[in-house]
């Protein structure tokens, strides 16, 4: 798989991609993941990307011409099968989508910032929309590494045990049992006595009631 | 304010701090964030903070004694209103939760990592479970990052233009109208008339018209 990232701050994003999981999924040739600066692609001497609002209002506006180039450079290299935004009024992210994206070869994503980009981007180059979450984020940096890592973790090889993402929640609309490691006490907080039992049947029976009543209890929508 | 983040990657968390707004908040004092390694607060040679399951399954969990150690030492400095430990299976963010947190002035983030936390530390150390969103990151980490981000746009004086947070977004349960830049015409792709207009309650009128038109077809929900 390959991810392209647009953006203004790539410094901003270089320690998640260099860091843990994601980079090992690449050092491994799992994926490759290319940071843009949009800068790169404007044609003044002050590389300037954005520019006031039309009709007046705070906070500034990513201009169509330095992304259009930059996506149509990319586009003329190779297929992509997404072009995505990442906006708060984007489709909210979840793990259904994620798995879904991790599938797909070639992918773009587009960091919006300041006051997002201009619509006509928007209207005419972007495929899809995402958000991760009902929250306003300072760029859309930090959401393009959190779709980043939700999509690389998922790719086949990238973690060393593939039952380990088998399990997580909300893989099957559950959230995960309460997990436990040693020591067995720790200032008189003792780990339940099943877990110590080895009775493997019955851990997995324990472990499946827990999912459920901490899902019925923090998450009962998930439930529907 | 101030946000301490415990993590086995501090290094992972690095750049996002040190770019953006994120790094002129902490210059102008506005906010101080510190990172703290989890293995700083072990005592064997190996620095071991994580453990296999007692019970068995695949993926690690981080043992609470040297999470206990690193909160205590904290706390020990000076009084926290929350210690937030962030996992898929918490309340998930939202703004109001970020408009509510940037009010406070001491915070503590654990990041979770492999398969989560020993059960005991969310029983007993932690105050607050946050989710970023319903699907699973490699760590803690992004999801701190996110939190922490949203936050501090909010504190008073970070955005250079304060009425632009106020305008966002979800602030008044409406997505945010279109926006755009120069220039007025790019590729047959024209501007709005209105925007060029001058008439700035009709301007004004026509952004509400839009926010509320991209809500109903984009998130009914939000209106409810």
């Amino acid at each position: 798989m390959r991810i392209d990232i647009i953006t203004v701050l790539p410094e901003l994003l270089k320690s998640p991609f260099e860091a843990s999981i994601l980079k090992r999924a690449q050092d491994k040739g799992l994926v490759s993941v290319h940071l843009h600066n949009l800068r790169d692609y404007t044609d003044d001497s002050y590389r300037q990307v954005d520019d006031y609002q039309f009709g007046g209002g705070a906070g500034m506006v990513l201009m169509i011409e330095p992304i259009d180039r930059c996506i149509s450079r990319l586009k003329a290299e190779r297929d992509y099968d997404e072009v995505i935004y990442m906006t708060p009024d984007g489709t909210t992210l979840d793990q259904k989508m994620a798995n879904s994206l991790s599938l797909l070869d070639n992918i773009i994503i587009l960091c919006g910032h300041y006051k997002g980009v201009d619509q006509r981007v928007r209207d005419t180059l972007i495929t899809r929309e995402i958000s991760i979450g009902d929250y306003v984020l300072s760029g859309g940096e930090l959401g393009a590494a959190v779709l980043a890592d939700t999509i690389i973790r998922l790719l086949p090889g990238v973690l060393n045990d593939e039952t380990s993402a088998l399990t997580d929640t909300f893989q099957d609309n559950l959230l995960a049992p309460p997990v436990y490691t040693r020591p067995r006490a720790y200032k008189g907080l003792e780990v339940p006595p099943i877990l110590l039992s080895g009775n493997l049947p019955e851990i997995e029976k324990w472990r499946e009631e827990q999912a459920l009543d901490r899902t019925r209890e923090k998450r009962p929508d998930l439930l529907k």
